[in-house]
């Protein structure tokens, strides 16, 4: 097994070594069933790698990396199989509040494989990328192109054909509308939850925003930086302090919950730390993939999103947060009514977007019971 | 008159000049009633020289000023004074919306004194105090300091002695909740909209945010900058952006009411130039007055804002704007609702907190139809 730390953004050296035991067929993933048309020798945490990735773009990224974390076991039929995305600057050991024996997620039952967004630092990012498509010059990637190198890490490398259930947050979410309309053959469940389909243009000023917080800092240096411009990153940080949470959430001082004595010690606690860990080109290429992100504009569906929402045909279950202010209800509901048959529900909660991070657990068992009607389903 | 151009903040010098007219007893305000107990002899647009003025923070602020908009005729009884304090970052001139015949402040039968904050680059602020109390080294502003100030003015400077309305939007508002328990026997009606008595803790959140954009700017240089920390300003009025409007208006376009082509052209031409008129440390100094802000606070109240509200004894009518994301109306209706007799209303609309600003027709429409029946009351 190849633990990653998920404190810091691996250098390019750590990933060619992660790289390089994978190719030596080191430790295995003991996880992985063999034999038939499913399950290959792949480790079950490593980067994969995926050759020279065609982008949307048109630009070729070359040697691009893929991270992964699998848990439980393939069954013969291959029938078992849940992919869960991560979601904005997450990395695949930051999100597994979602899996355990009796989660929703459960490895004892299910093939869990959790896959690296492009540009989280795991996966082929502005950080870990060789000139000359490194730092800012790394190139524009969509969900489209997260959701390319996914298929070929979860068809080609585990020889995978049938997908029982793709999940996510946010972005995980995003990734999650994008695999039921990219591979509707393989993909028999969705449940996104507290993300749309399309960003919104209110959310694309928030991310804008955020943004112009980070690169006002002319430690920034275009990119070019030697060290992290931090006082960026920490403005960056607060920007997204206030909206990823609620108003009533603030009121009702439920940072408490997570051990917080104040709300100056949540904002530097939590907020601060969790960008602070991560590289800042990372945050702005991610940044872009999200205010980019339109499902409508898959090929085939005439830049229509309700076209291709329209077209998906596994059983869905979508979920949004209550307080949720940059994916909203309205619009996540709006998503909903135009997939067929899909069941749409509200997180009652005052936890914000932050309702589907697995901090509180009201929020968490209402996504996960949901989740484990829609696996019965 | 003394016309004041609102697109820049006027220098120390100017500020000078304009004391000087006035105590030369240059042009004066043909507005102002002479003779009785009410009116005296004033400029009708002017900065008002207070003294030193000794604030909360038990700092006294030498040869304090405050600049100030009259409009209409002080009636021989004194009962049509409106007192309509600025909200944050605006000038006299900013506000004058509300303002003309036939609409809710009506010169042709009130005297409207618009009121400038401290810290709004009229009245005493950053950039216009003398050293050692300029830019960062200004002192700590209450919203009671304001007040306070506003009322030597009234008072002393006009010879005012009752109030019939106090109104104001967003801080304005502020202000206005503090002259109803700072001067009950002075105010018989007030009708704040779209702001608290007591700014949430979310709402500082949010503050904290826009103040850590601006100053990750290393032009900024601990408000010692020679020129505008630009950059910095630029990334403020982004966060500002995405406060200030709701989800909706940003979905439906609405900027396109206001004569703006695109998203991007409303950002760049409403938001950056909005605050790009103003001084980066004046905008800090107003941010902290904001943020502080508690009505609680009042001497006598025992730091219980439900006291001091319950205190009021002006007639009220509190609005908020329905899809308001900072002063929201679950905030705004606990505070009505502690007001003796308040009326509470909900301005049915999406422009988020920006319904108060006299840009979309129905919502001024709304608010000045709730103000017109509180003066009539």
């Amino acid at each position: 097994m190849h633990r990653i730390e998920n404190s810091f953004e691996p250098s390019r050296r750590d990933v060619l070594r992660l790289i390089s035991s994978a190719a030596l067929g080191l430790p295995l993933a003991s996880s992985v069933a063999h034999g038939g048309q499913v399950g290959r020798q792949l480790p079950h945490e490593g980067v994969f790698e995926l050759g020279d990735l065609r982008l949307e773009s048109g630009v070729t990224l070359p040697n691009a990396t893929l991270g992964y974390k699998t848990h439980g076991r393939l069954n013969a039929e291959g029938s078992n199989v849940i992919l869960y995305p991560t979601p904005y600057t997450a990395q695949h050991g930051d999100i597994e509040w979602l899996i355990g024996p009796g989660r929703a997620l459960d490895p004892d039952k299910n093939f869990i494989v959790v896959l690296d967004q492009l540009g989280n630092g795991l996966s082929s990012s502005p950080s870990n990328t060789l000139p000359p498509l490194d730092r800012m010059t790394f190139p524009t990637i969509t969900i489209r192109d997260d959701v390319a190198a996914q298929h070929k890490l979860v068809s080609s490398g585990f020889g995978i054909r049938r997908v029982a259930l793709v999940t996510g947050w946010s972005m995980g979410a995003q990734q999650t509308f994008q695999w039921a309309v990219s591979h509707p053959d393989m993909v028999e469940r969705i449940a996104p939850f507290c993300g749309t389909a399309k960003t919104t243009p209110h959310n694309a000023v928030f991310l804008q925003s955020v943004r112009s917080a980070l690169t006002a800092d002319a430690a920034w240096m275009d990119g070019n930086y030697k060290d992290q411009p931090v006082k960026g990153v920490r403005a960056f940080s607060h920007v997204y302090a206030a909206w990823a949470l609620s108003q009533p959430f603030y009121k009702q001082g439920l940072y408490r919950q997570l051990g917080f004595i104040s709300l100056e010690a949540f904002i530097a606690g939590f907020w601060e730390k969790r960008y602070a860990r991560r590289d800042a080109n990372n945050l702005l290429s991610m940044l872009r993939t999200w205010q980019l992100n339109d499902l409508g504009g898959t090929p085939g569906f005439g830049g229509s999103l309700e076209r291709a929402l329209g077209a998906i045909t596994a059983k869905a279950t979508v979920m949004a947060g209550q307080t949720d202010l940059y994916f909203t209800p309205p619009d996540i509901e709006a998503d909903a009514a135009v997939i067929p048959g899909a069941r749409f529900r509200v997180i009652p909660s005052v936890w914000g977007h932050m309702a589907g991070a697995g901090l509180n657990p009201a929020d968490s068992q209402f996504i996960e019971t949901e989740i484990k009607a829609l696996l019965a389903a």
